[in-house]
Order: structure tokens, then C-alpha cells, then sequence
């Protein structure tokens, strides 16, 4: 049965192309930078986005339009899963992504939710053989339960503790199963609402215990996924532990975590941190750290998470820029962690939005391709800090110097080296013409 | 000779006082849980907004007016010296803090500013010994001579390194001359304006070897301040290395630096990093980082750093409960980088804020002391996180529990233990009560 | 039946009182600048938050435990109406406000929708002549069901246009029979998401045009309420129409509907347009249009309407002295547009948060009139501008001045009038001590 | 004499040059929507940031290069003038604006400054003579002298206000020597620090009066420049009155004085205030009151104004498509009202930077000129709201509806228009390929 009947797969069709259902710049087979764009990107659908969401917002019911609206229960669940694969084998999406809850129904207790998963999975399974579709991450969902209103890992409940375990164990042995590349930790309401009534140190104490629980198991039932923690800043609650990446990275060195885990970055979660996506990654890379991308854009204006499909080709250009650099994402890949808006709610849009996405990042691609064989911003870099490699620059970087012996020499220094113009505007006057001048 | 002859020396008159030149409630004499609030504070006057800032904004010339503000040069420099201690004296303010270039000119080269510095460090040296006022902490201002465009420690200018290295240098020896209790590093130009033109990795690393020397050299000359480093996330570079304690922590960490630092936290810079100024007390504390205040606050709507004086009684509460709960500031203190507002210029302004920004200090801490005296957060806290303390919690916080054995308790776990509110209301209620009802 | 069987009526026990059920600073009878404070707020429950709101958020489901929680349909809107008079009872809050569907269900036709609320209105007149209690505005709530997600009044399609029409009329008709003091329009999706497929001329158009309407039909039935408009600047859409004071202000002048006009203000809706209450307030007075208030706060840390219960006592006298320079709110009141957190689910938060924010008024409210009787700021202000009450400055402000005598004078004024400090540091301890030294 | 000997004339090479110091999109004479480019944009040259200022920020000295540097007085401000117009010439810059203090020293009396202003547009005159330049507009600044601490239309100090009054006519007489197309407004320090010490009608009372009194001297003297407001929300005071587009068409027709101004609008401005730059030129052009725009761009993480130059293709776009369905700017143009970063201290960055503005709009206005020829939003929209064109929506908009009509048919109309999707996805993909796609 189709879901989505009324568009066919989707293919390249160039950037002068009239049909809205077509790619004008993501060409699966095109080769960028030595690699195809499939083996660059890794484009995976979020299931939770894709399947499950229905455009509610704090102010409004749900609006999307699916052809499974009227099922309940397993039966949506099983066609969900259809649909899923439908939507991917059209979009020419390789990977998807999800939490428990997105893929099954989590029944009235915790033993109905393993069985309702295991029935899901099963059909998961049969469905990826049949289309060579693959698992990017799975995760677990400990936010979304009324149980876990004071967090999971970081509750004050020790029942509801050892649930959240409970589901990460099931969501590890899953992500197994599925040859899951990666395994997700966002923290939900890993977080405060008020520090009156919170232990912050036995919060955070706990949560670096489930990490380790976490490690433990999965070497035990030898799942040999990438483990990531998805950083942000302050949704759900006031303050997220895993604020951004650099608070994510203290947290794990802090616990002697760091060699186990990557980071899960999201341009959106970035921003809402005071962070330009590209600085994350930055950061994650200098870390060693840069897993994969939640790819999405957050509006600037606004204050929460909207979980726009990315369509800023600034944006996508800098951060594949990162992501080249990095030589690429190892087992990560880019993940959908968007939307349709609430207004666009018919089926189509689904499709549309994708196409946006997987078009800007393939532009962005090919344009931080571009930037680096022509050298034009690393030229630039090595110039200005060449003066650290010779004479006293190499001093300092090779750890010879002292305060004293500098010291000695800028009193002697009567001509200290000119500083020269950062050239801020050129270089994103240069940007533009690699963008816009193809 | 007196700077401020309009001004006597400010007395403790009691929160009834009608007299706008009286403490309201700081009485330094005053015990509070188990010491004076002289103990408890240690204020600090911050020399560059008191004797240097004139007003001025991007907008607009300076507007101060002040009683030495016809001298120039070294004269200059000696009046502020004079003028310094005669506002801490009438203000019962024991400590101050300053930057170099806050207390002599700079001159025309680097011998020439080492030279205007010793002659005013005798002269503040001498004061010290008059008065009995005591140095909190100096540090080196690298960033508002042009030659730090491009950062101190991370300028991409090899020369530039060492002239910022031989400040430090000279920072220090300055530092133990004057018997300073600390140093404080913070990051003014370390940071960057656009990542198109720069090298982070080598910024940074050359950041900590800056960090290393100065460790090293202290250690040489037999300084043992405590060393701070104070965060800011944005301003005046776009992204600031040390945005938030978590990030400063990050990089301690992440180059073995830890040991050898605690922070020096500002209320402004805080809320500028999308935190609360508690909320990093608490990352800091928990770290065991707590080092220093620098009292201020931000307005709220604003986006760049005001650096009000401080007089939010919220604020100064929760501030003093961490600082108690802390066991105190150790070496540090209480510093009011603060300055009075561009249309505040009048001398007698200095006194009415630092009145303001004392008194507010000095209710917070009594609030916060009957608070914990009365156990009102701590026994709320105890009783929610007590499901930690036994049976299966016990398991968790010992280290005993794996996720096998957590999911077989859940799964077997047929009335867990039911969620309780977190009466977040309720708190702030009370917090209220606390505060206005003594 | 009781729905709130472990909560007792709340009565004043004074500020030290340590029982967390009464009120330390609201005595209903207590008379402040010559009225009671019955008499000066008006406080209102908000239906919406109070009776059907579950504590939902983009990330969780409902936590809120409610003994009607069993039921459905109208059996559920008639418990509801029964908990919301016993909670006004023991809660000793006069008034209430609602949106149409809080109170009824839609069913499935809007002739349903207007039969259910027939149903539910005859319950709600009857409790009102048996308790008293009265209704300080209703409004129709045009923005949750799926209809209206382009908008209402503002929507590109002219038969949900009507359908809001529809919602009005029947809106107005229910405040005319149960004698509501004030009708409210709170923009819910009169906005855009995209200027991209916006006609905005058209919607501002339309929109102005459904208010005349309104306005029209209230003349025709003879309801004499006041007429609010609420702004809020960016929430559920990505620019809302009545942005803040100053916009709806614009707004209502530009279309000739000014007089018929004011404005309900929300402490939440000003700080996400960047303003301080007070300043939404002000604006409001200076322009004859300060109507009622929508009693809450905000984070000031996080993007979006957090809808607190209003505990900030500096937010709180600083309104309270708006208000009373105001002459009172008139028709208007003060209604607690404040939902408990979403980990405050248990329901006597519902009272310990009305308690909080009834009293932090209430405290508000007597520091305001204090300040007022002592002209501390009047007296400062008046002597600030008296230049103006005399020579030029008379001449100025009676109009006699032109550019050409204005220059004379400056060109022939040899000592122009030095200019004073604001004093801003002083005046805020001041406020300070007003707060804190009762 | 060169001041800029490095830099040859500017001239269009086409996007593929690799020469910095070329045109890529900027063609004078290429005509695009039936206009010539110099005719779309009038581009003008800000005096303040290319010729005075430094460089300086709150932390730094300033840091700027120029030829000019060792002059000082009138000397100073002769050599800036040369300058000026070789740039422009250079530049291919047909147009400059102005503050009276950009291009003369304040000297020591009103007297004083305005000689100096006489002997400097002597020189101007002469070379807008000599080489065709004009001037688009000027203003007066009345916000970096401290006489203007607590404002200048807006001040309490009568005789400042005078003093301001003496400013503006005399920029009112240099405009109209110079032929100057318009006089802008902004609001320096017209707005408020606290409103602890503000009498708020009265400033805007006598902000009212002012502009009243400029547009009867403008009229007097035969001036007939187009008046333009600035907003701008909240730098240098805590809240300038103002605010945003809205709020100063809200002043405007308060006091009767909307149709003596229009709006000049900035993009900084815009984004500070919480909206989109379209977004205000939107609001203009409903309002009629789109005037001249002050081109430049923030960042939008950063919370203060940094005035960079325009590189954004987007805003550049979308602006250009306001503008072109405004039919143009009529007496307005393209005010580059940006400076160079501070670490692009070079006198080349002025070249670099503004070459990187002029090319972003042009690019921006081919863009926009295509997406209205090929009417992609306009048919998307007119569809949209097709539904008003016809029935009751056409009864809705000629007037004849009432709610009752309204309700009645809503009642009655079992079959209601659906709604359709907003395609914002889809739209924002098109917009990219038009942008990507040429």
C-alpha cells in the first residue's frame, strides 16, 4: 500500500529545474571531494518528526494530514513503519533515526512496552533487509512520560531511575539488533527548573553513572555503536545540563567519560546556546569529538526550538566546511532533526521540506569543497600565524619560552612585528562570490 | 589633600536611616552564621571604574566629574592613588583590585610603563601601610591597547605574545610586592571575530602554555596567590574563549590546568552567558572552583554588559547561599566591578552606589543565613532526593547497580514510587517571606 | 462535593505566619491609598491554566492530577465549573476570566458548540448569584483548533474568517448575560510565519474590520463591557500583529478604533517584547489606554511565555505604582494569567501559587503607596524637569518657542544650566529600602 | 593629494574576477526592472564611520590606519573632506550623509562650532561642485557631547534643549545648501535609563514640539528635504522612544506629525528591536512612510549594534523586494551606515568592505527583480487569499458583513473551505534557487 500515493521518487533534476519534486543540487552519485554525496551525508530521516508528530504547539491542536490518522494502537504502529520506508525509498534517504516511544506504543506497562517493541522491531528488521535501509541512532524518549517530570537519570525518584534504565538496556540491545552506527543520549529533562529544590552534584553523579551503566552493557552485549550526547541549552527545562558542547565535554572529562563518547551536535540547539552552528563543531572537532548532525536551523528571532529544515546556505556551507576538515563523520551522519511547519501540514509538505534540506546541505558541500582545494581561508590562516613559526613564535609553541625570556625580549623588541587587518569583510565577501558565482 | 570633601566617611545607621549616606545594613561589625560580615565580604574596590572610567559609551564622551581630572601623566596617576584610598577609607572598603594600565601610564614603551609602574606601586605600597588596606587582586589589562586586536595570549602575532607575556610578568611580581591574594586572568581579547580567519586550536593551545608560564613563574618568585580566571562569554570579541564557568572548567581540564585555577565569577557576565549568576556559582562550587566575585548585575533586557551596581535582593540572597553553603570565598572576595551609570557623574555617585551594592551584599547574606540556620531549602532537598538513600537508590549511588539489574527491578516493579511536586511556587513564596518579612 | 477536599478557605495570618495555606501580606479588607485592596485588584482566576490546563509541553505529556479527571464531555466542563467556584471561594478570588472552549466543548458543529455553551453558562450565572463571584472578561478562543492555523481574524480563508465572526458574537452575547466587566482579544495566530506568503495590508485590514464589527454588535445587544486588546510580540507565530503596547497602539489609531479601545497587559508578553512591565504600563497611561492586567512573569533567561505565577516584589510595586498613578484599572482587574510548572502538578499548587502571586501583589501594593505618599520619585522628577516651568523652557513647552528664538538663546547663553545626576543608583536603594525595611 | 594611493578606481569585472578591489555584481549601468543600478540605489558613503571613526570599542583604543591621523582641528576635518570624495570616487559612491560634528570640530561655543561648520561646507560645496557627489542626507549629532547625558529633545534640561534646537536649524540651513534630498532624526539619547527618574509625557511631549518646530523652519527657509525618523530599540539608553517602525507610527500620528515623516530604516536596528529587516520596511511601505534605508547588518548573536557591513544575500534579497514593490525609495537611497571591524584597521578595508556591501545589494536586487518578474510570491499569495475576492469573503471585505451575517453563515455552512498549505518549506526552497540558481 502507498502512503504517500500521490508523489513518485524523487530524483536529480539540476539547479534550473521547474519541478518542485525533483533535487536541484543533491545528486546521490556525484562525486565532491573524492567521495560521493551519499557517502558524505548519510541523509537520515527522524522518525519522530516524520511519523509521529501532528503539528501541535502550545497553543494549537495537531493539524498534519497522514493517511494513518485513523488507526490506533499496533496498527498504527506497523503502518508507520510502512510509510517510514515508503518516504525514505522515495527520498532516497539511506539511514533513519528514532526514540522507543516514536516506533511503538508503550502500553500500560513496562513489560507491554519491551513486547510492543520487539513486535515493531521485527517488522523494522524485515523492512531494512527488503530496502537496505539502515539505522543511524536510536535513542530512548525520557522526557515525554509523566514520569519522567523531574528528569530520568537525573530524577529524585529512584524508581523512576532504574525505568529510564530499563528502556536505555532495551533501546541498546534494539540499536544492536539493527546494526544501529550510533546510540543517542539527548537529556530530555536532564536538567533543573529551579536550583531551590534540586542536588545539582547527585543529579549530575547519577547521570555520569547511567553513562557508565550504559558502556558497560553494551561492551557486554558487544554493540559496538558510536555513543553521542546531544547538547542543549534550555528546553524542556530552565537549565540543561548538557548545555552546549563545551559544557558536554567538561562533564565527560570530569567523569573520565571522554574517550566513550562523541558529540551529537544540532545547528538549532546551537544557537539557542549564543553559539553559530559551525562553533560547535569547532569545538567538538578540536575535542576530538564531532560525531554526527542533527541538521536543522533554528529562526534567530525566537526563542525556543523550531526545528526548521535547514535552507541557510551559509549556514550548511560552514558547517560541511567543519565537517570536510574533520574528514568527515565517521560512523555519524546528517539526521533530519526537523519539522514541516504547523501550516504545513498536508503530506507533501513532508516531501518538499526534505528536498530543501538535502539541497542545501549538497550546494553547501560543494561550495566548502571548493573553498578548501582552493586553499582560500587556509592560505589565509597560515599567513597570519606564521610569525609562530620561527624565532620567538616557535619559542613559545615549542614550550622553550618563560615568562622571563619573553619578557627579556619584548623589552629588547624595538620593532615588534605589525599587526595586519583580520580582513573580516573580504573573506565573507569571498564567501558570497563561492556561493553565489558558480 | 581630600578628593571627595563633600563626603564623610559612611557609618552603619540602620535600615530605618533617612540619611542617603549611611549603610542600611552593612555593619561590618555585625556577626552573621559565626562571623562579621567584614569576614564575610572582603569588598573590594575595582580601581578602573572608580578612578579611571570616565562614561563614556560607543555613543558618547566621558561625562565623570571628577577632582583630578585636570592632571595628567604620572600626576594623575598619584592623585588616583590618593583619591583611591580616601574612598575606601570613608567607605570601609578593605580591599581593592586593579589592572596596570589602571594605575600608570602606559609611556612609550615597555621600559617606560615598567618604570611608571614602580614608582606608583610604592606609592600605593605605602598607602597599603598607612591605611591597612589590602590588595584582592591586579592583573594585566591585554586588551585595550591596539596591539591586542587580535587577543593577548591568542593573537596570531608572535611579538604581541610576548609583550602580553612580559605584562603578566610583570603582573605578578607586582602582585607579590603588594602581598595581592590573587591574580585574576581574564580572557578580554582571548576569543575571535570571525572563524573564517582563525586558528582555534593553536589560539588555545597557546592560551594554556600562557597559563603554564605564569604558574611557573609565580612559583619561581615565590607568589602563591590564588589564580583566577574570569569568564565572559561575548564581549568584545564575538565568541569569548572562556564564555561560562562549564567551558572555563573544559579547558582547565582539558590541559591539565584545574589544579591550578579557580574562578573568579561576575554577575553580569553570567546573564550575558544565558545563566542565572547562581547557577554559576553552583557549576563552580561543585567543581570545587569557587574562587572569587565580581559583583555587578546586568539589565536583564539588555544585550552587552552593563556593569550595574549591584541591587537585586534575589540575586545578593542566592549569591550569599552559595558563598555560605561554599564555607565561604576562601582567598577570594567580594570586588564591585561596578560602575555608576554614564548620567550618574558626579562624585558623590560613587558613594551612593557602592552604599547601594554594600547594603544589598549585606541583606542577602542575613537572608541567606536565617535560610540555611533554618534548614528551609536543605530539608526540602533531603526529603525529595531520600529514595537515594536506600534499597534500590542505595544501589545506584554506590555503584552497585547495572542496567540488567535496574530493568529487572522495574519490570518487577509493580507500584513504584509515585513522583511528588517539586513546589516550585511554594519555594519562591517562601524565598519572598524570607526576604520581606524580617 | 468538594474537588479540593485537603485544601481550606485561605484567610490573612500576616507575614510571619509559617503556615504555607494563608496569605501573609493580602488582607482583602485592609485599606491601601484609600481603598481596599479588594477594592484595587480585582484579582481574577484564569479558567484556562486553573480548571483545563494539564501541564503539557512540546517535550512532555500531562501531569497535572485533577479529581475531575475521570470525566468527559460536558459532565467534565460542569465538574470544572464547580471546582473553579470552590477554588475562587477558598481562594477568596472575586473574579475569573475565560476563553469559550475552556469552559464547553466544540463538539462537532459550531450549532454543538453553541448549545454546550448555552448548557454550561446557565451552571456558570447560577454559582455566580449563589457565590458573587463575577466575571472580569471572557474571550473566544480562536487560535487552538486546527481551523485557525493561518489565523482567525488574519486568516487567508474567508470561511474560517466567518467561523471567528461566529465565535465572537456568540462571545459578546455570553459576557452581555453574565454581566462581564471587560472582552478581551488576545491575538492567538493573528500574525505570520513567512512574509514569503503573507498579505499583510489584507490581514491588518480584516482584522481591523472583525473589531469594528465587534464593536458594532456589542452596541446592538447593549453590552457595555470594555474592550482589551492583549499584545504579545512572537508566540505560537513567528511575528504576532499586536506585537507590544506601542504596535497595538499604531495599530488602533491607524484604523480609527482608538476610542473604543484599551489594553489588557501580560508582565510575560512585555519581557518577550523587550520591555520591562512597568514600561508596558506607562506606555499604556500616557496614552489613556491602561486596561487591565494579565498577572504573571517570565524567565528572563528563556525565549518563550512561561506564564509564572508573579513573585517578583520589585515587578510587583513597580506595576502597583503604575496602577495607583493611574487612578486604578477602572473596569479592569487583575487576573492570573500564571500557570502552576509543569512539576507542580499536584493540586494544592494550584493554591500555594495563587497564594504567592495574590500576596507578592498584595506586598507590592503597599510599598507602591508608600512611596507614592512620600513623593520619593515625584518630588526627585518634579525638581529634574523644573527648568522647564520657567523662562525658556516655558516658552518651549507652551509652544511659543521656534528654532530660530531657541538658537538665539543658546548662541547668547554664556552659562547654560549645568546638567544634574540621575541618580539612578541612589534611587533604586531607595526603592530598595522601601521594600526591604518595612 | 591620495589619501587612498594604494587603491585604484573601482570598477564591475563580473563574478568570476578574482580581483578584490572589482566589482562582482555592482554594474551602475546595468539595467535591471527598468531602472539603472545607480538609479535603484543611490548608494551613500557614512561619513561618521568612514572618515571619524577609529576603531574603538568599551575595551579598546582605537585602532585605525588613515593618512589623515596627524592633523587635528580644522586642518583635520579639511583633510577629511578630500578624502571623503576621493573615496567616493573611488568607490563609485554617488551620495554621502553626515552629522554637523562628523564634519566639523565643536570648538568652544555654539558660535565657534557653527564658523567651523560654515568654513567646512564652503569646501564640501566646492567639491560637490567639482565632482557631481550629492548629499542624501544629513542630521545633528546631539547624543556624544555629555550636555546630552539625559538627552537632547528629550533632555530635562531647558537649556540643552535649546542648545539641540540651535543644532537643528543650523542643519537644517547646511541641508539645504547643499542640496540635501533629506534630514534624518535619530533618536541619539532621546528615551530613558530608568523610569525611576523620567517624566515621560513631557519628553515626548517636547520631542513633538521639536519636530514641529524643525518642519516650520524647514518650510520657512524654502527646505524641502524629505524628513526621516530613525528607530532604533535600545542603544545608547536602556529604551529609546523610538523603539521599532511601529512604535515611532504610533509617536507620529499621536501628535499629528505622520505626514510630514517617513522612516529611515536600519537593518541593525531592525534585528536589535526582535524583528526581521523586511519585516520593518513591510511595515513602512503599509504605512506609506518606506523612506531611505541605512544599510548594514548585526549579528545576530550579539546584542548590541555592530553596524557590519551588509554581506547576507538573503536580507539583501528580501529588502530589495520591499523595496521594489514600493516602487522604489523616491528621495531616499542606500546608506552604508556600517563601519569596518576593529581588526580591519587597514584604509584598504574601507575599500573591501564597502565593495562587499554594494555587491551583496546588487546581487540582492537582480534576485528580487527576477522572483517579481516570474511573480513566484505574488501568484503563490494572490491564490492564498483568493477566497476574499468572492461571497461572503467579498462581503467581508467591501464591509457589508456583520458578525450576525457572519455566524449566521457559518451556521449554516456544512462544507467550509479548506485550508491549504502554507508551502513555507517550499517557498524558502524557491527562494534559494533563485538566489543559487542564475
Amino acid at each position: 500500500m502507498a502512503y504517500f500515493e500521490n508523489v513518485s521518487k524523487i530524483s536529480y533534476e539540476g539547479k534550473n529545474s521547474t519541478n518542485p519534486y525533483a533535487f536541484k543540487w543533491y545528486n546521490p552519485d556525484e562525486v565532491v571531494a573524492g567521495k560521493t554525496m551519499a557517502e558524505h551525508f548519510k541523509f537520515s530521516m527522524a522518525y519522530w518528526h516524520t511519523l509521529t508528530a501532528g503539528g501541535s504547539d502550545p497553543f494549537g491542536a495537531e493539524t498534519a494530514v497522514r493517511s494513518w490518522d485513523h488507526l490506533k494502537g499496533l496498527d498504527l504502529a506497523k503502518a508507520r513503519v510502512e510509510a517510514a520506508f515508503e518516504l525514505m525509498e522515495k527520498l532516497n534517504l539511506p539511514y533513519f533515526a528514532f526514540h522507543d516511544v516514536d516506533i511503538a506504543p508503550e502500553g500500560s506497562s513496562l513489560k507491554e512496552f519491551y513486547a510492543n517493541l520487539d513486535t515493531i522491531v521485527d517488522l523494522i528488521e524485515e523492512q531494512m533487509k527488503a530496502t537496505g535501509k539502515k539505522l543511524l541512532w536510536n535513542t530512548a524518549n525520557m522526557f515525554t512520560n509523566p514520569r519522567y517530570m523531574h528528569g530520568a537519570a537525573t530524577t529524585c525518584n529512584a524508581d523512576v531511575y532504574a525505568h529510564a534504565a530499563a528502556q536505555i538496556k532495551k533501546g541498546l540491545e534494539i540499536g544492536k539488533r539493527l546494526g544501529g552506527e550510533n546510540y543517542v543520549f539527548w537529556g530530555g529533562r536532564e536538567g533543573y527548573e529551579t536550583l531551590l529544590n534540586t542536588n545539582m552534584q547527585l543529579e549530575q553523579d547519577n547521570l555520569a553513572r547511567m553513562f557508565q551503566m550504559a558502556i558497560d552493557y553494551a561492551r557486554e552485549i558487544g554493540f559496538e555503536a558510536q555513543f553521542l550526547i546531544e547538547p542543549k541549552p534550555k528546553e524542556p527545562t530552565k537549565h540543561q545540563y548538557d548545555f552546549d558542547a563545551a559544557t558536554t565535554i567538561a562533564f565527560l572529562q570530569k567523569y573520565g567519560l571522554d574517550k566513550h563518547f562523541k558529540l551529537n551536535l544540532e545547528a538549532n540547539h546551537a544557537t539557542l546556546a549564543g553559539h553559530t552552528f559551525n562553533h560547535e563543531l569547532r569545538v567538538a572537532r578540536m575535542n576530538g569529538m564531532l560525531g554526527s548532525l542533527d541538521a536543522n536551523q533554528g529562526d534567530m528571532l525566537i526563542g525556543w526550538d523550531t526545528d526548521e529544515f535547514p535552507v541557510d546556505i551559509y549556514d550548511a556551507t560552514l558547517t560541511m566546511y567543519e565537517v570536510l576538515q574533520n574528514g568527515g563523520l565517521g560512523k555519524g551522519g546528517v539526521n533530519f532533526d526537523a519539522k514541516v511547519r504547523r501550516a504545513s501540514f498536508e503530506p507533501e509538505d513532508l516531501f518538499l521540506a526534505h528536498i530543501a534540506g538535502m539541497d542545501t546541505y549538497a550546494k553547501g558541500l560543494k561550495v566548502a569543497a571548493k573553498l578548501i582545494e582552493d586553499r582560500v581561508f587556509e592560505d589565509f590562516i597560515e599567513k597570519r600565524y606564521s610569525s609562530f613559526k620561527e624565532g620567538i613564535g616557535q619559542d613559545i609553541v615549542s614550550g622553550k619560552a618563560t615568562l622571563a625570556s619573553l619578557a627579556e625580549y619584548a623589552l629588547n623588541n624595538d620593532q615588534p612585528r605589525k599587526n595586519e587587518s583580520g580582513r573580516q569583510e573580504w573573506l565573507k565577501a569571498t564567501l558570497n562570490q563561492y556561493i553565489l558565482a558558480e
